[in-house]
């Protein structure tokens, strides 16, 4: 009880004196509104303005009620398909000019600090591509599946959609996540340490089951996914994840996939690197080898310490970062808050979260929120008293397979520094006493 | 195998010539957007005009590569607030023009035939209000609660972010939702027999977290919800269901509510009528009975035959409906789909499903897809060969109380036939055989 320092705890004889000094403090051009309508006169000047406006009420009226309620809003079907309210546009994915030379091969962010539960909205989950997003008309877009199969087919959407479907929520991240801040560039933004990260309800067709439509051949081993877009990203994809959760999809949170997320198909290998899980898919090639194209040995391999490089790393393994507090959003005053954050694994299910407040000396459990999917954002939450001293804010993360997410050094002694891939060492945000969060790297 | 009667089976050579034919049906217009930017030439005419436009390329072009992929599209950030592609710009909310005598206090529905999975976008969720959508300043908006309460307090939006969330994927429903099937209207249309649903991942503070910050005292029964827009919409929420699950909202689907649906405050009392879930909540006033309200007394009760009235209806009773088939999305010839549809329940999770293409006589068993959550939409399918004749097929649900989804009959004999409220009978689609659907009512 009582623990909520900013609530202004009040008998009800002071509440209405508060609300009457909450009235004082509206703008004045909003005071200018009520008075211009005759909210604020006493009774008569409105007599007969209707019902809406009617003397008695305006004679009863505390000093605080507000425009909107004094007043007829918009009609349905003024947005048929809504947005926002005005109030949040600042909700928006954002890039870092400097990262890539021009916007066509380029990334934007999600803006993980003002968002709440596990589902991102698609108008903000964070954009990789590498030739522009393709303005595909849905009824000329097929899918051929073809190779080492017995019957070839080219799918139209239709034939997609008509099949058995299913739907999952699993998180979507680009290996590069986190990769400015394996050497020196740590940037004071969740949205751009982390921001290369969402999760959306998907559905589509399970790739098996257009595998098993076709007929796979023995000598099988790997399947192609090739995008119809300008750069034609194409990525090996092994038959054992085919054949598990890859889903091919047409859907995203309830509606149809995005333009920048591959509308009008894109493919979903859940728990792996984003660029995996090709967008605009247009082609499924089954083979009996990896075919090493651009995106998987130039790109998306991890350059080792000893000059080696480690390819093929498809999954994102367990991570997480606290959300709030974090740049974006500081405590304003000192007093009790919940800690809030986001854990996942590509490897399965949070099992665990702990808090540390001192850089990791000290370790507090975090309680996991709401649903706690395989392959899933998971949020956690700890509640949490700001005493106004600095702290060294970090999260870890366990996941089901008992995997912890490592230190920066235990991250450096086995990838060592030359990758910008696959960044999952604990994060860490440094708390000052002036209530400003900036990021700080604890090896 | 073979099941999905348009699928091309063909071998890898037929194969080839599909794509080419594939290619020679894309619009004039299209075409002639190929010979603008030189792919179908001969090489030569592009040479030097940059390596995405090789003479080397163009040679080896087959006829169906479409214009997007041969061309640079549009880069990040050309939408920081994404949304749907332009050829899905039929997924919108709509009304039914003559249902209400104005769009303040109206109703649009959500167009369920085009949504995939469980969620529904935040952008064609459902609009029910009664004086419009306001346009709240959240900077200016409080929650006051008060009445048998030891410390009132007047929150801010502040204030309840910093409590403990949290997050709940949950259905909505107008308990007006199938009003109009009571009677006569019967609407050749998904959308508006069933549109007044939707399912949402919503994030806030649980009501009873604030109770016990302000103090419930002994005598308390009841809470009074009020909604800060023009018609100050009141409902009583008994103590129980306050103390429960009822949930005072800020985000929605990941960000803030959406202005429709209450921005920047609602209350949702899961399972529960709509009308309950008080959008744009302004105060919640506790008390020891209810309050008996305009929306709790001439409206939102279900007039029985005897002439008494059901009050106090809060539950949406276990529902479901086939999504395809459907009057919006018919079959396009004879063959194998999946089947699917939607179902809730109020009082928990869908435990069965069952199909009828008869018309009630025999049913089949569907299978629930994908995430089975208390109160949330439930998604199942089954595989159907259509053989081209007539049907009337209906779902029937059970939920883990056990209760079935009632027929028509059922239905009336319990509640008569004057109530628009609460019809959760078993509903009938006739599929003929030209392929049309058509919405029938079978007692």
């Amino acid at each position: 009880m009582g623990h909520w320092a900013t609530l202004k705890k009040t008998t009800t004889e002071t509440l209405l004196q508060q609300v009457a000094s909450e009235g004082q403090k509206l703008p004045i051009a909003e005071r200018r509104n009520f008075l211009k309508s005759g909210i604020l006169l006493a009774g008569g000047a409105l007599a007969g303005a209707g019902i809406r406006e009617s003397k008695a009420a305006d004679e009863n009226l505390p000093p605080n009620v507000p425009p909107w309620t004094r007043s007829l809003g918009s009609g349905v079907l003024t947005n048929p398909y809504g947005k926002p309210s005005r109030f949040e546009s600042h909700i928006v994915r954002r890039n870092v000019p400097w990262l890539t030379a021009d916007r066509i091969a380029s990334v934007s962010f999600t803006p993980l600090a003002e968002l709440s539960g596990i589902i991102t909205p698609s108008s903000v989950v964070f954009e990789r591509y590498h030739a522009g997003v393709p303005d595909i008309d849905p009824d000329d877009h097929r899918l051929m599946l073809h190779g080492l199969v017995d019957r070839p087919v080219i799918f139209t959407l239709d034939d997609l959609r008509r099949m058995p479907s299913t739907s999952m929520i699993r998180f979507l991240e680009c290996p590069a996540n986190g990769g400015m801040e394996w050497r020196a560039a740590q940037m004071d933004s969740l949205q751009f340490t982390h921001g290369m990260l969402s999760c959306c309800e998907w559905t589509g067709v399970l790739l098996s089951t257009l595998l098993a439509e076709v007929g796979v051949q023995k000598s099988a081993a790997w399947v192609l996914a090739e995008g119809a877009d300008g750069s034609h990203l194409s990525r090996s994809i092994p038959m054992d994840k085919a054949m598990d959760d890859a889903l091919v999809v047409y859907a995203q949170n309830g509606e149809p996939l995005r333009p920048e997320q591959g509308y009008p198909l894109r493919l979903i290998n859940p728990g792996w690197e984003g660029n995996t899980c090709v967008k605009w898919l247009r082609r499924l090639e089954v083979g009996d080898e990896a075919w090493y194209h651009r995106e998987e040995t130039s790109k998306y391999t991890d350059l080792l310490a000893d000059g080696r490089a480690r390819k093929f790393s498809f999954v994102q393994e367990c991570n997480s970062v606290v959300t709030f507090p974090c740049p974006e959003k500081p405590p304003t005053e000192k007093g009790r808050y919940e800690l809030q954050g986001l854990a996942w694994s590509g490897n399965g299910k949070i099992k665990h979260v702990d808090v540390s407040f001192d850089g990791g000396v000290n370790w507090r459990e975090a309680r996991l929120k709401g649903l706690v999917l395989p392959k899933a954002l998971t949020r956690f939450g700890l509640e949490w008293d700001w005493d106004g001293g600095p702290a060294l804010i970090q999260s870890r993360a366990v996941d089901e397979t008992g995997y912890v997410q490592p230190t920066y050094t235990q991250l450096r002694e086995a990838r060592g520094s030359s990758s910008i891939y696959h960044k999952n060492a604990i994060h860490t945000w440094s708390l000052h006493e002036d209530g400003k969060v900036t990021n700080v790297q604890i090896s």
